[in-house]
């Protein structure tokens, strides 16, 4: 049977990034859908009724949303090269992990950049604990995963590459060397692997975006 | 080799009991430890120091955080009467509303009994666009999980009963027979089920809690 796959995203976020990631690591082939968000398909809105989000994944006309629930799903469809460990414990810390960074760390660290006043700072001393917790979870390993990318490397992208060009256009350093030392460590790895450097989005392009967005610092 | 398998947890937590329904569904006979989160164990401090939570289940001396993460952990490690579906995409579908339950239906739900002014209108708002969708994607059948309990119901225990003792306590009637006929049937099903009647709380010390916490009808 010849598998149809279909992901609708957008360039520039780091959840469709994810799955593009998880889909390079499995070398499926994929068609890319690019969806505007200000003006979303009636496909987007017939897949996800319930969020109405980026990214979906439509395998063999069957439609899945949240990235968290989609690399789950491509994990256990096409299983050589696991995103996931195989033993139940170590799958259940990739889990706790992944959650972390998706529930607890993103939106700090987008509002540590990206918003205003009390918000920023309040956000800035939560951002700084969660990645003083994942400098220590990371220790001295090269990725989250162990000596190859995992589920946590996967998600944390943001962490590896939009949070660089972030901090680049605030003009606030959040995450340096000297304050982090390992997590800086992961990041040089992480950009130079193959799944992950063939699925960023052109640096100089996401920062005109970002740009576009929120002007330039505001440090 | 004897397993050891402890639960720490608080008695009126549904997160709590949602990982001693899946024990039981399971068969797995358990050590429960009642924290007090006034005053948190230093084991349950050690054991969750990230999130400082419950429930945290500790097998064989590993300790694992997260109600979700726990059950599919449980799921994995004990594999008959299984909790999520065979199936790759089934078992999509069924993290994907387990996932929506936990974070966009649990906190507007309660914030609608409990919280107050136009937070609790906007509240009461969401919560009923919540339970229509749950309403839909219940249908005709018995239980989310189909002719049995799986994760879906699992993780929706809350509805199932704490939202029930809430309304009578509050006086506000969000999920009546007449709106919500499907889920009004669902949860008659789900408290005369053995896995879930025996993991409830007793209803009036329930009631009680609630309140000497929040008053009574506040409607």
């Amino acid at each position: 049977m010849v598998e149809e796959v279909k992901l609708f995203g957008v360039w520039a976020s780091p959840l469709s990034k994810r799955v593009e990631i998880a889909l390079k690591m499995k070398g499926v082939k994929y068609e890319y859908i690019e969806e505007d968000l200000t003006n979303k398909s009636s496909l987007l809105l017939k897949y996800n009724p319930v969020h109405k989000k980026i990214p979906v994944l439509v395998h063999n006309g069957n439609p899945i949303a949240e990235s968290l629930v989609i690399i789950e799903y491509i994990d256990e469809i096409w299983k050589h090269n696991p995103i996931l460990p195989q033993h139940p414990y170590d799958r259940a810390l990739a889990r706790f992990w992944a959650k972390f960074i998706d529930e607890k760390c993103l939106l700090v660290l987008w509002n540590s950049f990206w918003s205003k006043g009390k918000e920023r700072e309040v956000a800035i001393g939560e951002a700084c604990e969660h990645l003083k917790t994942l400098e220590n979870e990371l220790g001295d390993k090269k990725f989250f995963g162990g000596e190859e990318i995992g589920l946590v490397d996967v998600v944390a992208n943001f962490i590896g590459f939009w949070l660089v060009a972030s901090q680049e256009l605030s003009g606030l350093e959040l995450l340096t060397e000297e304050k982090f030392p390992k997590l800086s460590k992961w990041i040089r790895e992480y950009v130079n692997h193959t799944a992950i450097k063939e699925n960023l989005p052109p640096r100089d392009k996401l920062i005109e975006a970002l740009s576009a967005r929120f002007g330039t610092a505001s440090k």
